[in-house]
């Protein structure tokens, strides 16, 4: 195997690299950015997710998510509580998924 | 916005699709098909988690991540069993991502 062959990420590691990439491309638009604030998380969830959770027409609706992943109560949501959000996603699409095979 | 760019998954979206093929893309090759026993559990850490995890060397090391994985018991990693491998070594990639900005 060639060294470029080497350096070539496998399907799992670009995945988990679009993770953190998609995180901080929305956290460090102001404030704190390693955290999404609320502003922030709408954009992330409008633009990254609009598919799977609309919320454009209910302003509580983001401000319940953020509650909801908030986890250390600090107002802001940081990557490791945007993880357990992707994780819970994921498995429902698997699970759909699953019902199609 | 055109019809097509409607259709276009999101870099989050596409993510979480490529979590669940690579799952079943091992889970499928042998027995429960939406399940990894030992040696697809092996065969997906050498494959595509080779820099994070070395497996090859210690025929313990495979048998010690299921125990820790396999929640429900059953001897296997199903995919929400999976997702927590991943989510904690996104959360690991991402400390280290922070600690170099």
């Amino acid at each position: 195997m060639s060294k470029l062959q080497n350096l070539k990420m496998s399907e799992l590691q670009n995945a988990m690299e679009s993770l953190v990439a998609v995180f901080h491309n929305y956290s460090s638009k102001e404030g704190d950015k390693y955290k999404l604030n609320k502003s922030e998380l709408k954009t992330l969830l409008q633009e990254e997710l609009g598919d799977f959770m609309a919320v454009s027409n209910d302003p509580r609706r983001v401000e319940c998510i953020l509650e909801d992943l908030d986890e250390n109560g600090d107002g802001e949501v940081d990557f490791q509580e945007f993880v357990v959000l992707v994780a819970a996603l994921t498995v429902a699409c698997n699970d759909f998924f699953e019902d199609f095979l």
